[in-house]
């Protein structure tokens, strides 16, 4: 087992296709051990934090926003592209004021995954934010997102009804429930 | 809450990047209500099946692949794009048989996310396959992909320990067991 868990591909050059404010497409080109070289395109990105913002009472607080590859509305919990300079933690605390308008007196690190490990080098951290005050959104966050504050119960049934679809909310919560039953 | 539910985005403009057997780079160009123009650079699929491979004693078939944008093997259930022809159900059916060697009697949707949905137009749709017979897998994959079985509990552990860092595993595990209290 220990050979098939050594890694098996070299990168022999990268180059930036385009980069837009949020990430880069990226193109690697890279050779197996059998010299064979191949082309591998990403979406080239520092990494994303999400929060669970937790509320007294088992509430959850999520934000609506506007997803146009889908043309829908989407339930999402807060969540954001780390900056440049700024670190997961910094991010998670950014993301929850801008998105949801919530400070939190702790942000807990539980977990974090890959959402896209095909096509982007993107890695998610999740934090439990406890400890919520309300903080204020700004005019034109207001304009786009929608906040709603929904008890757990009722987040887990919108799953289950795939309305809520949103492939990292829904990872992040299964970590939080994981968290959940072990606290 | 209506106004606010409707798209706002129209797309002018589509234009390929570039592609690959996988995927392609799409860019699009779109206006706002306010008549802004903007950019959105997009993994463009045709969508993605992902399947939960159920054995009898509550034990699941997972699969080891290498990761090359993290440079780490990891641990998922199996899965793939849908290729042009096929459907959702067919594509569930091709890779449990092809990654992980197994055929299923029944392949129930248990439901869908997109995995990443700010940056690919993917949408992946989850099955918990049952009455699972084995089936031979070419050496093909067999030198590129390693199958583990394991118990339901270990499954949940890995997660826990962030073992298993593959977000569209862990959105559909939390599928499942959504599916699995409800049955």
């Amino acid at each position: 087992m220990s050979d098939q868990h050594r890694p098996k591909w070299t990168r022999l050059s990268k180059e930036t296709v385009l980069a837009n404010p949020w990430f880069r497409i990226s193109h690697d080109r890279y050779v197996l051990p059998d010299g064979s070289v191949g082309d591998y395109h990403y979406v080239d990105i520092d990494g994303a934090s999400m929060v669970v913002p937790l509320l007294s009472g088992d509430e959850l607080v999520l934000v609506r926003q506007y997803r146009y590859l889908f043309r829908r509305w989407s339930l999402e919990l807060p969540a954001g592209g780390v900056k440049q300079g700024a670190g997961f933690l910094e991010t998670a605390r950014e993301e929850l004021q801008q998105e949801a308008g919530y400070r939190a007196a702790h942000l807990e690190r539980i977990g974090e995954f890959s959402p896209y490990n095909g096509a982007s080098n993107e890695m998610c951290r999740v934090y439990v934010g406890t400890g919520l005050t309300r903080a204020p959104l700004s005019p034109e966050t207001t304009e786009e997102i929608e906040v709603l504050t929904l008890p757990l119960a009722e987040v887990r049934a919108r799953v289950a009804r795939s309305e809520i679809w949103d492939g990292m909310t829904i990872a992040s919560l299964h970590l939080f429930e994981s968290w959940l039953g072990g606290r």
